[in-house]
């Protein structure tokens, strides 16, 4: 028997690895979603889920496009996204779909021109830019309280989890890529990328990843399955403050620093050269620590209701996807810089 | 009146900006030397110093190299460095020169000849290889605790101390190369390096430096005069155990994480692929607090008097420079990847 | 629908507050249990529960007890749980109640007493009896690796969670009061505690408690509703070694410290006296992630299926309620010393 | 040859052990201090002193009181305050003494008469009252920053230095109680102790010192030489607002938390009761990081100076001496709360 309100969309769920659970969990809690179906390849899998929740399951994708759900959420691995998002599409579902949105932008390209033409929402699990604290910093940016923006710095370090059918880069650096895009406001024009693989042959586990946004801002990734910690942090350096963003930190998640260094002023003497320091307070804002992936689900719940385009759309997928392509392209090429193509 | 023992050297040094002081510290207190002179341009540091330790100052190099001392230690901006180094040589003193030994590596060749020509000793002030911590985690590596050397991460970055005469590679990353060389026992292959110049025109004060090793290892150092908090830290991950060296750290300066991640053993079936990982235990090895350039200083002294081979000896210097030379052409060259000529 | 085995133990929980959802997943999750009945006097949180696990739910303790169910869950305001537990004891069903027991050690005497009479099971949610950090704390002790127990310092302090029926000694305190028996192998002898209310008349919501134990071992515990910072920490200091145990870090736990401080020897002179310092390593043992409360409700679980002694049992939880007592009545008496009386 | 202006105050500096070296070097290098004499027992500590800083030694504390030092500072065990503090006021100079000033409240009321009847000049090395954190903290609280102050915690914990003449609380709650006293304005009405000797027989080395001010403030200090962590940390909860000071951190030492909680107003109904949280932002102020030792030691001789009463004068030190009796009387009678008796 259902307990949810008659209104309710119904939410199929495809993937029960490590992240689909939480969606599950949050379509299976959030008021307005009425969870109807998870889908998976592996029996225990599905088990778990329904003790879980009591929800069916299946494991045929078919059976779950044949059923009344009208939305599905997709946290399959990378390289089935093109394959069941199409099918998804073509039947007239609305798709959530886990970041990277595929793994070669012209299979994402294709989607974004599907959904676009049969008027259904898709939407990329970007789940960072529906991230409080993300929110905050985008604002701060916004409003110019850190003056010109310099450069960003991230790292998004761990030891595991390692992926098999993609790499670090894939892996990781799209919450990054996605975070700066959405803060800074802007598309980097190039992209570069270094490398190893240790553990798997052939697999990047380490990687750097540099991005040149318009304007000489440099922004830096640092991504690793190969750490003997877990960091997440993004720094952001402009002209009058700087900003550490720490995603580790329970509570004091952002801090500010109105710090800085003025250059020289020009003069004609050959006095000494002078910089000036500002050394000023360290403020930490009180962020909320409501989950962002409930606001994520939330927000694609309201873009299927009210056929909104959703912040983090296919295009935006797209974008994500076509730097990802560009970084990987100099992984395998010496680390040159490549320009990004972006198709949208 | 001299209140220490007969058999103490004479020590003069050159340079009273930031480092010089902490030269003239140690050399004034550590027995066995006999600071005799202090030389600077500028009146106003002079009688600081001498208000200090009432040592003899003077502004005339010159006067310096006519003086009685056997050692000159040269703590001055790096452009002097060869002009400076040479003349002391030349004057028949054993010198302890700040790092970078020079600016470009022809120069520092030079100087390594003559001072091997003139049987002076040349010692360049690497003074993390002095540091109970760094030859803590050396001993680490060489015992093999880490099993194979995957890569390793360094961390230099604070706001400030903007240079004028070298950008931030050939300020901060002295420091890490040395470290890297001393503990991986190993010198790179290439190096590549990308920065911007924010504050200052034309001298980067963000930059980041790829090393390449011998074995697949990569090193990769970020350096910046442009960050809101004060970062030293390095991460060297092996195939058994990992390590975090932060030197910020009061007391737990080195973790070793007995953490690692086992690849897959090769099958001919199509089982589901096994990463099996380790999570042991984290140990912090009691480390001496024993100050780092004490040591260095005391090196230096014992070289004189025994005329062995300083640890950092020129050649260590020359290769620094070779490295960063590389890594600052790479730097005005778009990030290409350049190799390291070793001229020794 | 049961999706769960037959073999099932039919439980149901009564209180949906602050920590009664957090029984309740893990009795909906924990396979063996089969979640039959919630109960709780206010409609909404009923309904919350319901539409998350579809569980019946009724506002009457009596409808709970005529169900089919064989255990109970007791997560209620403490001034309920004397009246709440009897009636279920009486009803021929196995408890588990929240810390403290009662709020009097007298009705906690005879709740262990009808337990004991009735062969029913009683236990007491003294949580971090289950948790592994603690466990290895235990073992550490145990196997003599600090030396001689000196004395421990707790901490537990946060900004709120504010009660109105008991005071914030009869709140937090029993956490570690239970972890110091448990650790410790002993119980106090004495217990005394001063604190002021500053924010609800009569309602001490800052307090320091003292606790003698045998052989001069003394315990301090700050225990806080209003302090800027969450710190829970328990550092336990011994003549061969000290460690801290942070429940706030998320995986370093514990830290063991192997150091110490030698006395003097005993000598006929009056040379200068010393004392010698040691300084080793620190070790961060790997400690299991698992949730404690998911190991305490399969520990009630397998106590219901096969009869014997809960960890934490009534008498457990009656020695906690009589160190309470004492404690509180030291409170309002300007802070002298009482003599605990042990019932059992 | 003198190398200092000659308006400078002559000074000498009794005892050589952890703080003499400090002070000494301090009025070495403090523009209008001229050191001009150094004394102690030991001939190997006077040697070290007089190789570092050239200045005249001696074994003889009479001979210092005859040579032509207008300015004595004592920084000698506890127990020999008194004997050389009268002696140098007799002299006729003017004295800076450790702290505590003596270890009985009857001595130190002495003194204090002595150096009146005298015009002498008494100061004690409060050092904490010129540290520019506590300044911030004690403008903060003046300025009604954090509403009504409610309670402070202390705590100072380290492994080491083990005193040999006083325990514990005579050692480092000294620290605590001047800093209390000059943030909050006003003094303890009673003092209780508890604590124990571990290490060495008869001398506490762990300690809870509670202090009662005025209006229900309630401050509480923990002293430890028997810790495994250095932990520095002040706790003020005001109405308000909340604030830590961390004196071990290296630069953010004082955190400013917007948090608190307001009680319930009071109403007729049954309602449920309501406490209302807030949780605003966090400011870590800029403090100026000037060495206190210096300011502290530059008051001093601005003193000596101007005959200006020093902010920590002898008054000051009677008043914590009064409170560490009280205090230490309370640990040798079961902890029982002692009424403090000032003298002045």
């Amino acid at each position: 028997m259902n307990h949810k309100s008659m209104q309710s969309i119904n939410v199929g769920v495809v993937g029960c690895g490590y992240w689909g659970p939480k969606l599950i969990r949050n379509f299976y809690e959030i008021p307005g979603s009425n969870l109807r179906m998870v889908c998976d390849l592996r029996p225990d899998r599905l088990e778990h889920v329904h003790n879980l929740y009591g929800v069916p399951v299946t494991q045929s994708f078919d059976e779950l496009l044949r059923s009344d759900v009208a939305a599905v959420a997709i946290a399959t691995p990378v390289s089935t996204h093109y394959r069941l998002a199409r099918a998804a599409l073509e039947a007239g579902k609305d798709i959530l779909i886990e970041k990277p949105l595929t793994d070669n932008a012209g299979q994402a390209q294709e989607l974004v021109e599907l959904a676009e033409r049969n008027g259904r929402i898709l939407m990329v699990g970007h789940t960072y830019e529906y991230n409080p604290a993300v929110e905050y910093l985008r604002n701060l940016i916004a409003q110019g309280d850190l003056g010109t923006v310099y450069y960003a710095n991230a790292i998004r370090v761990n030891l595991g989890i390692f992926q098999q059918d993609i790499n670090v880069v894939w892996d990781l650096a799209p919450h990054d890529i996605s975070i700066l895009i959405y803060i800074l406001g802007a598309t980097p024009i190039t992209a570069s990328a270094r490398g190893r693989a240790y553990v798997q042959p052939g697999i990047q586990d380490v990687a750097y990843v540099t991005l040149d946004f318009p304007g000489g801002v440099m922004a830096d990734i640092r991504v690793s399955w190969l750490d003997p910690c877990k960091i997440r942090r993004l720094t952001v350096v402009g002209s009058r403050k700087m900003v550490v963003y720490d995603d580790v930190e329970p509570t004091e998640k952002i801090k500010i620093y109105d710090k800085g260094v003025d250059g020289p002023r020009y003069s004609d003497t050959l006095e000494e050269f002078h910089l000036s320091y500002r050394f000023g307070n360290i403020t930490t804002p009180a962020i909320s620590n409501e989950e962002p992936l409930k606001i994520e689900c939330q927000h694609f719940l309201e873009c299927v209701r009210t056929r909104q385009r959703p912040r983090s759309d296919g295009r935006s997928g797209l974008r994500v996807v076509s730097i990802l392509e560009a970084a990987d392209h100099s992984l395998h090429n010496g680390g040159l810089r490549e320009e990004v193509h972006y198709r949208c």
